[in-house]
């Protein structure tokens, strides 16, 4: 008989303290980037995962769900921080499409830009709106992989009505990026050809 | 206070008893890809999902993990039938690269080309092979949308190493397809700009 596990996915115990004390409202898109680069730097402090991290706002600036990159602690390469926020978004809101047929705006906010797999998961998610920190050549620069992307890849959300704003802070996502190689956390790798995501 | 769900994902009960008769080494690719295309047409049967479903093979030709859309379901955008497999091949297997660092080589069979999200998840499974039914404009033709992908997807997988064969029992493939459509199946869509996913 062959038995298929179930997969369950839970954020790491630390983030309990951080959302207990969280700020309300972050009405400024920097706060919403500090906040969500603080919690890269959290994920490699406690060593729960890459230095990732992602959260979804509403267009107030209230948090819905953090995210943060979980492929190492929960042996699962498509627990990319944004997929992490995604998938709680959408169990906290009750739907796939967090937007409900596009009547309500959303924002994902990432520390450093989505890799080949966020970018395609963003196009199914409901968000509008896409805010990013560092940006793919900052990652590749410390040695991870942002895979097979579309070299217009803004252009191609913005065609599908998803506004994206780039470079927010981007010198302290990238100040998290280093302090990882610095640390000598893992460029954990996949495949054949050794590839290195995010 | 602020808590975080968990995130449960398993397959729907039906999937038990296809688990449990299942043939043993399915050695040849159309015998995989029917299985795989039967999962789809069950899927739909027991509404369960979209018409959609994918499953991850060793190189002798044994099922490792099924995976069948659950995006309705699970209220989860993410849960294509590619992320499904793969996230329980990585869980059964121990490992978020499924290929233990190019050491073994595993086959990713899906009955409709991957759609922007799960082509980009390949890049980090660790498979080596990945084998289509029906094409992305199959898809499409019933109203699907595969998201923006690179018109030259095939060439970058294999430029990393992942051989791509495609076309294999397409006109199956297809016909699972219309017949989701014919059963006034869903096209479930997500954003702004009510696009459907996969």
């Amino acid at each position: 008989m062959m038995k298929m596990p179930e997969i369950i996915m839970r954020l790491p115990d630390w983030m309990t303290a951080i959302l207990n004390t969280r700020p309300g409202l972050l009405t400024s898109v920097n706060d919403r980037m500090r906040f969500v680069i603080d919690l890269a730097r959290l994920n490699i402090d406690h060593k729960t995962g890459g230095p990732f991290a992602a959260a979804i706002f509403d267009e107030a600036g209230s948090l819905i769900a953090p995210g943060v990159n979980l492929v190492l602690s929960a042996n699962c390469s498509v627990f990319h921080a944004e997929i992490v926020a995604l998938m709680l978004a959408q169990k906290i809101l009750g739907r796939y499409d967090i937007s409900d047929g596009g009547k309500i705006n959303y924002e994902l906010v990432t520390a450093v830009a989505p890799c080949a797999m966020c970018f395609g998961a963003i196009h199914w998610s409901g968000i509008d709106r896409l805010t990013c920190g560092a940006r793919d050549e900052d990652a590749r620069a410390i040695g991870f992989d942002e895979g097979s992307k579309l070299s217009d890849w803004v252009a191609a959300l913005n065609d599908r009505g998803i506004r994206v704003a780039r470079d927010v802070l981007r010198d302290e996502a990238i100040a998290v990026l280093k302090e990882y190689v610095a640390k000598g956390g893992i460029l954990y790798n996949a495949g054949h050809r050794k590839n290195n995501s995010k």
